[in-house]
């Protein structure tokens, strides 16, 4: 993450340069705005239909009379709980996991997590005294700006959330391990480690060996560690995560993090392969419970899959297509805000080098107004807290942008119509 | 569900003829049974290679550039809690539910069953006073014999099964009346109503209305209506099942019934689609707590089923190759049974007309004893419990065959194995 501005304050707080426009000037701007009868959409993390294209030949794989892997078993039979072991190996490799404590399963990562919640909570994790759900209260730390929904696993779940602050090196180690030490309702904690949704962090080597390090005392204390965009670089700085099972393991808390990801992002988003890896203890654990749920995955989709990259090489050159396709979008996100913001001294905003998204920091208490005046003129932004838990940002300050859905042109002209949006929030809250 | 034969009993208490073998006979014919030095496998309802090739154009659908569905959505793209309507349109018809009350799900209805019960104990159904979770205790009717998976999806999450009789029309509808007319704790019941699993029994619509009229003590009483062969028919004879689900409307219990399905033996066990019909509350109810755990199914698949079907006389087209290819292999599970059996007064057994299953029952004591002298001499049958709760068949009587996975020959030869080893069991039992 680099925050391209420093912290945003009201431009009443900050010298205003002489050019600074008037209260008058932006409500003219925004009328005009509107005027335009826009209709965008910069909410959700969606690919575009152009990065769809790029996976289109699975839509014709494995191919009539392709049915068997290559281990000779028949994939549109039944069976096989871990997943097609062809696949495993590709994203072994590209997860940095070993390929037998990895695997695959259907066409979300988010199942996969929310799962795991769902039998802690049933039936407790390796560890538990007792399943999660005959505790008095369970609690979870929840890093923020976040991915809202982790956040909704967890209400779902009836997981009290509370928050400590992401850095530009991941979660804040040490407001972690002062939580965790004495209080044993905190079970785990969300991270996610690379290109961080939404601020684009990544987790450096030390603060990962920090969290698998920290003493809990809940002895079941688990990190949900949702690797979604582990390959997802847009530079040529790709980060390699780092390894958080291996570092548990070198803690002595084997057991603590659970890894996830998945190829909805790379090939189909919503009919790609979701995986999770951990330590053998909770991966038998996993598998245990999963076996009253499934006879196995769709190892068919999971042989397409294989197929269609051959090897980890093969998903390495398809992310480069990717972030052809995408890194101008966020070029367009970046250098529009700081064209129209970069002087206005109202807002920071996330350079990231990878993923799915650019965090914008405004004046607080104005991230609602900024959407609301954003929708009057027919430009859809996530709702100002949904980075927070209980959709609540106690500062009203943050938005992400999500721009990888609509061409470049839409971006731009929506990014242009923020800004003014931006700018007229900021200017009424300095006129009180 | 037809019977072939009277109850069994052992040899000692029927006239024997005179051609009668005696136990020495007998051991001799399993000697000879086991130098033939057998390697087969009857234990899984799973479609052969054969069945398979049925639907091996899905391997090549939808084809580059195909990827909207008929409403115009991209199917690549995420979103869409109800799966694809076009492909729910064809199962709404042939299932006998309205579209808008039918959710297409990912690869399993064994998922759906778990995540319902799941939901259950975690959030209560609607009418519930509390999580089933939280209630003392929580108690399931099994009609058996049954499907083992079933049993497996109680014991996991800890819902005690109490077993009911099956009939030649499905479950002992009086004696459910009874169990649940006081018992608040009965909080629901397992119903295959078509061709069931393992006694390939009908529910005939006298039944279904009893079932779905009864009064329970239980105000959020369910029935899990698992229509895995509502399609699979066997003979001309190509039974409807009761539609469930509007006769529990009609008799007050609008939220009774949960009905599931899955093309997992029409295309490809483990790479198709599965379903959920409900009331408009128990399908809100469902898809409330979905949404935390999933952003929407595989569209891509549940579009490569809608044009590999066509509509749903394609299906019933499709259903017609299966029964051409597992009829004959029914007939000489049958034939080979009667042959073998038909004067011995040992065993009886099911002449299903659809389905995946013969149910076979042994002299009482000696059903444990078949699968082991079957196994030692190379065929793998069902585990004799399977059929029940806990795997505990109380008067060890009950054998699953499933005779679709291997080649004609190898059912003839393997049934003929276990005539031997029924016969000899019942001339031991016998002996004493």
């Amino acid at each position: 993450m680099t925050t391209a501005q420093p912290e945003p304050t009201a431009p009443a707080d900050v010298p205003t340069a002489g050019a600074a426009p008037s209260l008058d000037d932006l409500r003219r701007a925004y009328a005009d705005l509107q005027a335009l009868g826009l209709k965008l959409d910069l909410t959700r993390g969606k690919p575009s239909a152009e990065q769809l294209d790029l996976s289109e030949a699975l839509l014709a794989l494995p191919g009539e009379g392709v049915h068997t892997d290559a281990g000779g078993t028949d994939v549109r039979n039944y069976g096989g709980l871990d997943g097609l072991r062809q696949l495993r190996e590709i994203f072994a490799e590209l997860l940095g996991v070993p390929v037998e404590q990895l695997l695959a399963g259907g066409n979300a990562s988010l199942t996969l997590m929310y799962d795991t919640l769902a039998y802690a909570t049933l039936f407790g994790v390796p560890g538990s005294e007792r399943p999660w759900g005959r505790e008095e209260k369970v609690r979870w730390i929840c890093p923020v700006p976040g991915y809202d929904r982790h956040f909704s696993v967890c209400e779902a779940l009836g997981i009290e959330m509370i928050t400590v602050p992401m850095t530009d090196d991941g979660p804040d180690a040490a407001a972690v391990a002062a939580l965790v030490a004495e209080d044993p309702t905190i079970k785990g904690m969300w991270v996610v480690p690379t290109y961080a949704n939404p601020d684009g962090s990544v987790v450096t080597e030390e603060v990962a060996r920090a969290l698998v390090s920290v003493p809990a005392a809940a002895p079941d204390f688990r990190i949900l560690w949702d690797n979604a965009y582990a390959l997802h670089h847009l530079t040529d700085d790709e980060v390699t995560s780092a390894d958080a099972i291996s570092l548990a393991a070198e803690a002595g808390h084997p057991d603590r993090v659970l890894l996830y990801a998945s190829t909805s992002k790379i090939t189909f988003a919503g009919a790609g392969v979701a995986f999770l890896a951990s330590s053998p203890a909770n991966v038998a654990w996993y598998k245990k419970h999963l076996s009253a749920q499934s006879i196995g995955p769709d190892k068919v989709n999971q042989l397409r899959h294989a197929l269609f990259f051959g090897d980890a090489d093969g998903v390495r050159a398809h992310m480069r297509k990717h972030r052809d396709i995408i890194a101008p979008k966020f070029d367009a996100v970046t250098s529009i805000l700081a064209d129209r913001l970069g002087d206005a001294g109202v807002a920071s905003w996330t350079e990231p080098k990878g993923g799915y998204f650019v965090s914008l920091e405004v004046v607080p208490g104005t991230a609602s107004r900024v959407v609301e005046l954003a929708k009057a003129a027919g430009i859809a932004l996530t709702p100002a807290g949904a980075p927070f838990p209980y959709g609540k940002d106690p500062e009203d300050k943050v938005l992400r942008l999500a721009p990888t859905l609509p061409p470049i042109e839409e971006v731009r002209v929506a990014m242009d119509g923020v800004a003014t949006c931006v700018l007229l929030a900021a200017a009424e809250a300095a006129a009180g």
